[in-house]
C-alpha cells in the first residue's frame, strides 16, 4: 500500500474473485456461473441499447421496475436495482450495520460478507453451522446485530426452510434480516412470500446465476418500501446511475423471457440430480444441494489435490 | 428514512442527478451528455460481447486496459478502470480521506464531492474561488488534507493552466491531489503529463462526456502503481467485478476509434464557440469554457426564470 493510504483500511484483506482463465480448455466451474447463454431476448434488448449509450442510464431502471415486479410478484416500490448483488449487500452493510449493530453471519458462507463487515469498520459474529452444515435456527433467535443468510447456502448449497427464515425473522422484530437468494431458483422457496408481515426482510437477488448474466452486473434488493429508501439514500450518495442501459435492458429482456429461463433452470436441476449420482457411484459423500453446484468430499483425494490434477490435465 | 437506518447516516443528503426526462421533446443540456452516438466501432465491440454474459467479466479490464495504455500513452498498471468516474472518485474519497485527512475543494465545482465526504464521514473545507471563477492555486499550497480540482471546473467551464496544477502538486508532497479531467478533451491539458514527476497524483476521467458512452458507465483513475493498488484494495473490498463486459468492450472500442472520437469533439468545441458568439450577441456575459458546456449570464432574466420558460415551451 501506498503510504497516502487511510489508517481506516490498512488491516484490510480484500474479497479474492474466483480465477478467470483467459483460455477455454477448461470447463469452469469456479464461480458458479451458468453454462447457458443469456435469454435471446436479453441479447437483443441490450443490443437495441447500445445506440443510445450517450445519454445517461435511468437511475430509477424504470423498464427493470417493471419486468421485475411481474416476474417476482411485488409491487415496483419494493425494488431496487443495484450493479450486482454485491452492490446491495454492500449498500445493506451501510445502511443497516454500524459499530452498535454487528453483522451476524454463519461461519461457513459467502466469503465476502466479513470483508464487507471489516471495509466498513462493522463488527461481525460468525455463528458455526451444525455438525451436517445446516443453520439452526434457534442460534440465531433475539440477536442485537443485522443477521446476513445466503439461502442456499454458498459453498455447500444446503437450503434454509422458509419456516426457519421465518421463525428467524418473528424473533429478531428489532434486526433487519437479510436473505441472500443468489441460488435460490435452483430449489428452494424464497422469502420474498414473507414480505408482506416481516418489515425487517431484506431479499437479495443476482442476475449471475439462474438468469445467466453474470456479466451484466446486476442485482436487485427487495424490501419494504422504507427499507429500500434507506438503500437508495446510499446509492445516491455513492453512485446514482450505478446499473448501465445494456444491463438495464438485457436485464428486462431475462425477466420477461420466462420460458428460457424456466428451461435452463430445470435443466440445470436435472443435471445436478445426475452429478449427485455419478459422485456418489464414484464414493463421494455429496450434500444435498438445493443450487447450481455441489458440495462434495472424494473417498481418496482432498479437494485440492483433485483440483490441481484436473487443471493439470487440463478438463 | 426507516428505524433501522445507521446513525451514521441519519443526517446525509444524497446527490441530486440532473432530471432524465421520459420524453425526446426536448434539447436536454443538463447533465452535459454528448449530443452523438457512440463510436461504431463501440457500438460493434458491445453487441459482441452480449452473448456471452453467462461468464463474469474480466475484474482486471485487461482488453480496457490494453486500450486505454495505448490511446492515453500510460503503462496498463497505472490504470483501473470503474463503473463511472463517480466511483473512482468514490475510491478516492476512501482510500485517501479520513479524519485526520480532510478533503479540500472549490465552493464551486462538482456538487457531488461534499456528499462523498459526508457519507465517508471524511470532514471537508471547500475554499472561494475568486471573483472571476477562478482557482488561485496559492489558495491550495502546502495543505493538510486531499485535494479535489475538477479541471475543467463544473459547472463554471474554466481551466486551470497546468503550470498552476504543477505548483499545487509540488507545494503539497504529502497529500493527494485529484484532477477530476471529466471534461479535459474539449479543451485542456491533461494532468497525465506530470504523472512522472509527482507520485501524490490522481488523474480521474470519465467516457461520458468526449467518449459517448454515459449511458454504458465507465470511467479511469491514472496513477502511480501504488496508488492504484490502494483503489484496487478498496474496490476488491466492495465490489470486484465493477464493470460489466459489454461496457468493457464498448469502452475498448471507444478508445481505438481515434477518429471518431476527434471528429466529435471537434464539432463540440466548434460548436461552442458558436453559440458563446451567439449568447454574447444577446447580451449574455459567457466564461471561457473549456468544456462541453457554457456558464453563462442574461442581461434581463434570471437563470431560474429562462430555464422554466424554455421548459414550458419545450425547447
Amino acid at each position: 500500500m501506498s503510504r497516502f493510504f487511510s489508517q481506516r483500511y490498512r488491516d484490510l484483506t480484500p474479497y479474492t474473485p474466483g480465477e478467470q482463465p483467459k483460455d477455454t480448455l477448461y470447463l469452469k466451474l469456479n464461480t458458479n456461473e451458468s453454462p447457458f447463454p443469456p435469454s435471446p431476448l436479453a441479447q437483443k434488448y441490450a443490443k437495441n441499447a447500445s445506440g443510445s449509450l450517450n445519454l445517461y442510464s435511468d437511475p430509477e431502471s424504470t423498464i427493470l421496475k417493471k419486468a421485475g415486479a411481474k416476474a417476482l410478484g411485488v409491487p415496483e416500490s419494493r425494488l431496487i436495482f443495484t450493479n450486482s448483488s454485491d452492490e446491495t449487500l454492500n449498500f445493506a452493510f451501510m445502511a443497516f450495520c454500524d459499530e452498535n449493530r454487528p453483522a451476524i453471519f454463519p461461519d461457513i458462507t459467502y466469503g465476502f460478507y466479513s470483508v464487507f463487515a471489516q471495509v466498513h469498520c462493522v463488527p461481525y459474529r460468525e455463528i458455526p453451522l451444525k455438525d451436517d452444515f445446516t443453520v439452526d435456527p434457534d442460534d440465531y433467535s433475539g440477536m442485537r446485530g443485522t443477521i446476513f443468510l445466503a439461502n442456499p447456502n454458498a459453498p455447500t448449497g444446503v437450503l434454509l426452510p422458509l419456516t426457519a427464515i421465518e421463525s428467524i425473522l418473528r424473533s429478531n422484530p428489532e434486526n433487519i434480516v437479510v436473505v441472500d437468494e443468489a441460488y435460490i431458483d435452483f430449489g428452494g422457496e424464497s422469502a420474498i412470500a414473507l414480505l408482506p408481515e416481516y418489515e425487517n426482510l431484506l431479499v437479495v437477488r443476482t442476475f449471475s446465476k439462474s438468469r445467466s448474466l453474470a456479466g451484466g452486473r446486476l442485482g436487485i434488493g427487495i424490501a419494504n418500501e422504507s427499507l429500500i429508501r434507506d438503500l437508495k439514500t446510499i446509492q445516491y450518495s455513492i453512485n446514482p446511475y450505478t446499473v448501465n442501459s445494456m444491463t438495464m435492458a438485457a436485464g428486462a429482456g431475462a425477466l420477461e423471457d420466462t420460458e428460457y429461463f424456466e428451461k435452463t433452470r430445470r435443466k440445470i436441476i436435472e443435471n445436478r440430480a445426475v452429478l449427485t449420482e455419478k459422485l456418489e457411484a464414484l464414493g463421494f459423500s455429496v450434500l444435498p444441494s438445493a443450487a447450481n453446484f455441489v458440495f462434495a468430499k472424494g473417498p481418496k483425494i482432498s479437494g485440492e489435490a483433485l483440483y490441481l490434477k484436473l487443471r493439470e490435465r487440463k478438463s
